[in-house]
């Protein structure tokens, strides 16, 4: 059983360099040209590095959509009235969105977890109903969570975590859902990068540029409020945060500490990746960025963690969709490692 | 039955404009902020157009990978021996290639078909044998392949397609295996774009920088021997071309004339591409550019076609596996249109 927060950072190992070498060099052997798999090679040595062995095997993939609200919304900082969260969960449920599409197309498994949707929501075998609270609370105005509300959200990403790698996934990826999460990620990311608000800022789901200033003076507004420590998470969160964020939080650290490779999505998730880093930094060796989206933070903040991300498909949709189009390439680099012949294996004749 | 070349070429209509335009409406309506999915929308509408309707189904994927010898090899412009296009077919049959571990997580078929080998091969279910001649002569010093021996391979190429399409794919990848197929590659852009030879020849599979001069030498040497007319297709493949070269050519016809998309791969695969739009100019509808390869010829291609790849992953071994991996992605443009709700179907607000 995986420990709760807190007591799971002390669960999360540094992934193996030893087997990152090992699998590096024993690309060298197979027969292919050296380093002519480009991305894939030191992707496969860190999935190589986080199963601990030079030849991994994708056995499971799982995708979790968190569905949040954010009171922030009440600022008219999206394109979207705050209860078309809820009626996407909806849409989860029937099969009928986005990410329904790419799972299916990803072969993996989708769980949808109402975190905190501002709605009553039915019971359906596809959503864990773990609601905090009924949406962050409007962060222009008050703190968004308690330390005890972050704290159950973070425990419902783990739980989330856990359930999945029980029913047999070893590769896990996050998304999330929630009218106006842009501006909680926009916050949070200023806060802890000092990247300025408005670079941050981008047109979300669709905004006007009026309405894109509107959006920047609220964040900084809020920035100016609360004056958030950036190396404290939980202040970060509970000031500004979202329960997506903080469930996506615990899920990426239960992935570390299960010894699992997390796959990122779009700045959402990016924001819950830099928290679950500084809440403990041998988290990072266990992230895979999938895309690079067009919301303009993103690019910033894989960046500033020193993530390369495998697609830029020009995405914007969040619900991981970024993350699901990316699993047959992290399954790629996995079975070029597992299944491919050395030039020894094959008799191939080496480079001259 | 597919015609064959040059019949083939009245077979070829341009894909559909109108459903192009109806899908291009219809992800309007689907729930998610319109543009959200980037290039997969445009992707998918290439995808309507082709199968003319707007919810488009992938039910086979396919892949041919094409093997032949350059006698050009004996000029010594490669880091391999020729003996390696033998042996790597012998390892594709035992599954202990690359490709064979992307086809495998992309669940696609593979065939591999000597087009040109320059040795005997197994008989072997996943080998079509079909040779032409033992490898494209030296085209420094003959041309490198008679017109009946291009109209043969060329043929082969479309018999291959009819193959996997009778087999049940809708989807076709092709992908090249010929040690020095970067060579006539580089001579035939050149011949077509104008671009100069330098600027066209890469490290191929890691020669160094002096036998790279060597090679662009020969191939401006080639160019000034034969002159031929960037017009003619046939006269390029002849003075300079390949037997898989030629056979790609074959098999992306064949794709265009069954009204089916087919995936490039690197810039052998182009090359194709180049010489099959020449040939009929609406067959450019029915081509999608899986990636773009670090040998710098590639690039240029894709400009030169107009197209736009998917993934830039650094990649730069052939095999089809550029394509391969791009086999998900094009799966999913075309889940998007055919398994998402509406926003009227799902009950979903649209943005104010």
């Amino acid at each position: 059983m995986t420990p709760t927060y807190p007591d799971i950072l002390d669960a999360i190992c540094p992934a193996d360099p030893n087997t990152y070498a090992q699998a590096l060099a024993r690309h060298e052997t197979l027969t292919k040209p050296p380093g002519s798999l480009g991305k894939l090679e030191p992707l496969g040595a860190q999935l190589a590095a986080i199963y601990r062995t030079t030849t991994p095997t994708i056995t499971g993939k799982a995708i979790a959509v968190f569905a949040a609200d954010h009171h922030i919304a009440h600022e008219h900082v999206s394109a979207y009235p705050q209860a078309v969260t809820a009626q996407m969960v909806h849409n989860f449920l029937q099969g009928g969105a986005a990410i329904n599409a790419l799972a299916r197309t990803a072969h993996a498994d989708l769980l949808v977890v109402d975190v905190g949707v501002n709605a009553d929501l039915p019971d359906h075998p596809t959503l864990l109903k773990r609601k905090v609270r009924a949406g962050a609370r409007n962060f222009l105005h008050d703190r968004a969570l308690t330390h005890a509300e972050a704290t159950v959200a973070i425990n419902v990403g783990i739980e989330t975590a856990q359930r999945q790698i029980d029913a047999g996934a070893n590769l896990l990826a996050a998304g999330d859902m929630g009218i106006a999460n842009t501006t909680p990620t926009a916050a949070i990311t200023a806060a802890i990068t000092g990247i300025d608000v408005d670079t941050l800022t981008g047109p979300g789901t669709g905004i006007t540029e009026p309405q894109r200033q509107h959006k920047i003076h609220v964040i900084q507004a809020a920035l100016d409020r609360h004056q958030p420590d950036p190396a404290d998470p939980l202040d970060l969160l509970t000031a500004l945060g979202g329960l997506a964020i903080a469930a996506i939080t615990g899920y990426y650290l239960a992935a570390a500490a299960h010894r699992l490779p997390a796959v990122l999505d779009g700045p959402i998730t990016t924001t819950a990746a830099f928290l679950a880093t500084k809440l403990n930094p041998n988290t990072r060796h266990y992230l895979i960025a999938s895309h690079t989206s067009q919301e303009p933070a993103h690019q910033a903040q894989l960046d500033h963690l020193s993530l390369d991300p495998l697609l830029d498909l020009h995405l914007r949709l969040g619900e991981a969709t970024g993350a699901a189009l990316a699993l047959p390439l992290i399954e790629a680099a996995a079975r070029i490692l597992s299944d491919m012949n050395t030039f020894q294996d094959a008799g191939v004749s080496q480079a001259s």
